[in-house]
């Protein structure tokens, strides 16, 4: 069955189709500045990528020309819609009303929607998306898979902040987690590279990207993670400040004479790694040139990042009473060979025997870096959210 | 040399009289309601404790019934003021600017004041009680101890938030820690009760009280802290929530409509294990009495802090790459058996063999609370501040 996976934000949507059973992908592609006025790109599989300007004014004329850009006759992958079996659309935040992907029904989309204020920039644009496929694509079923699914299985002492009792149980007010379809899909691939039970397992997936988070998976659980009520709180990111005192926002307000809307803006688009760097970039890899050329705010940017992953890696040992792997993904784990030596080098106490010869250089590649008898195995596994979608549309809808 | 130790806030004063060679506590006492109607608490030494109200319209008043008390010649402990050869104040925020204890002139009390907006509650109180001091002991000797004087030690890693660069150059906004004369004086004592050079050491104390804090320490210095530019971060604590997704502020503002100041209040004062109990009680007597008797969300606290602190022994594994010595003081850290045998039920992957017997009904020892062989060790080392700062004060001044 063909799975198009659909992740859908306020005016960008991007796709894949994939063959779930082979698990090979068909076609990919972006559709931007939805509302503004509209570009799609293009690229079946080894085929050439294509851009052309279309008018977008709804997410409902960008799902048409995508549908017919896979149904083209000359550059097209499918002959018509009934080749594609499902929809499977990414969702950002569930609450607490789902730990697994469903069928999209009207009371899931209901559903959906009472979450809104707990992702008011993601969720809304997800239902968008949603809406346009079912529209033009009335007949097919749609799984919504949530970001924040994998980590309902949290205990209380994990997903509880320390804040009136009363702020959880009117508003929902706790930990969700973010990137679980990535930590759900990674830490599952560990298990199958060390050839050990999922169920037996401590691991803990460093997802470093624009966003990061760090997960504690435990017997096939995720047990905590960094990200919290919002993708704003834990390790230093692109932009994000990750945690801080909170009572910053109140020092900030006063002295740049901001309102929490400023300071929220600030935290968000101006802080992290960028911040830090004294805006320079938020790109690892212009940071990591500046770095090598001297620059010392760049520097600092980089050993504050890697300082705040291994101490997630630190403190989620001690949530399980143990580690026995360490996955990096996403841009960052993927492809930052410094990076993750400067994360390993504080972690010898655990028994991570770090190989730096098969470390350094490496970019994407599914690989080892702990050398052969290492207490605690560390891995490189790039991340595939869409295959991940497509995998849990196809054990929905078949 | 007798050192009489003040610890000023706003409204009340506590006060110690050492003598510092013997570190013998000649007579302590406690200065309440100043600027209200005013009581005054005095105790000497194997005496009865003593109260009475007296008119305290300023901290001066309050001062001069404390050397009133102390040259009582009934109840006093010295006959007049020529035998108190110094005072040691106890000192909030020292910034940047002070990375030890200080003898206090002009330009120090001018620095402290420069760092008012970093500690708006603490350091003018305490800048009142080293006034009051010099003008009715105008020729004894005045010693400043700063509680983020330990702390400066940290490195940038550790101290830069992931914050725009300037917030830091402009507004000196950094991580500053707290405690840190508790910190300095635990860890040393950890060192003394083990037999090993403070020099070679890792360490992490945990100061669990009303305000709690986790500090790493490192060859004897202080490398990272759990406290931040104010006291309000890091781990759950009697009504302050520690470290919390910094959007949670905003969403609780809106749902609320509180600005950042009523935020901030619910922060400081209604969170923590008070919050999360529901109400019920910052004390964890009462929340340990609640919880044996069914009690859910008191349950609940005390897993969530446990488990925060737990967190923050691992993190700190990592910051030093790897641990000798975990250190459990003040009020809840020396008190609170049920507190430690959780937070040490994480720890087994470190090689902790925690002795539930021993830890067990413990109650402000110093104690080692890990078996023979353990290899990090684990102990209670109660805290002594007015005796750190008589020491400090007496290596300045003799």
């Amino acid at each position: 069955m063909n799975v198009l996976v659909i992740n859908c934000g306020s005016s960008s949507l991007k796709f894949q189709l994939i063959n779930a059973e082979s698990e090979e992908v068909l076609a990919k592609g972006l559709c931007e500045r939805i509302g503004i006025d509209g570009r799609l790109t293009y690229q079946p599989e080894g085929g050439e990528k294509e851009k052309s300007d279309k008018p977008m004014p709804t997410h409902t004329e960008a799902i048409q020309y995508v549908i017919e850009a896979l149904t083209n006759p000359e550059t097209g992958v499918v002959k018509s819609l009934d080749e594609i079996g499902a929809v499977g659309h990414r969702m950002v935040h569930g609450g607490e009303k789902f730990s697994s992907s469903v069928v999209i029904t009207d009371e899931v989309k209901k559903a959906v929607a009472e979450c809104n204020d707990l992702a008011p920039l993601h969720n809304p644009a997800n239902l968008i998306g949603v809406e346009a496929c079912e529209k033009l694509m009335p007949n097919t079923p749609m799984v919504g898979v949530f970001d924040t699914a994998f980590h309902q299985t949290m205990p209380e002492k994990a997903y509880m902040y320390g804040l009136p009792y009363e702020y959880y149980e009117k508003y929902k007010v706790r930990r969700y987690g973010f990137h679980g379809t990535s930590h759900s899909f990674v830490s599952k691939r560990a298990a199958e590279v060390m050839g050990r039970p999922y169920e037996d397992l401590k691991t803990i997936v460093c997802h470093l990207g624009n966003g990061s988070s760090v997960t504690a998976v435990m017997n096939g659980k995720s047990v905590d993670t960094s990200m919290g009520l919002t993708p704003l709180e834990g390790v230093v990111m692109g932009t994000r400040s990750g945690s801080i005192d909170p009572a910053i926002m109140e020092f900030i307000a006063q002295k740049e004479n901001l309102d929490i809307e400023g300071v929220m803006n600030v935290l968000n688009k101006k802080s992290g790694v960028y911040g830090l760097s004294g805006g320079l970039s938020s790109d690892f890899r212009d940071l990591t040139d500046a770095m090598n050329a001297g620059d010392k705010k760049a520097k600092i940017a980089m050993d504050v990042f890697s300082y705040s992953v291994a101490k997630y890696i630190g403190a989620y040992a001690a949530a399980m009473n143990g580690v026995d792997c360490i996955a990096f993904t996403a841009g960052i784990g993927e492809n930052d060979d410094y990076v993750r030596e400067q994360v390993c080098s504080y972690l010898g106490y655990l028994g991570v025997d770090f190989d730096k010869e098969v470390n350094d250089g490496l970019r994407g590649t599914e690989k080892e870096l702990t050398k052969p008898g290492s207490k605690v195995r560390v891995f490189v596994i790039p991340t595939n959210e869409e295959l991940a979608i497509a995998r849990e549309t196809l054990a929905l809808v078949k």
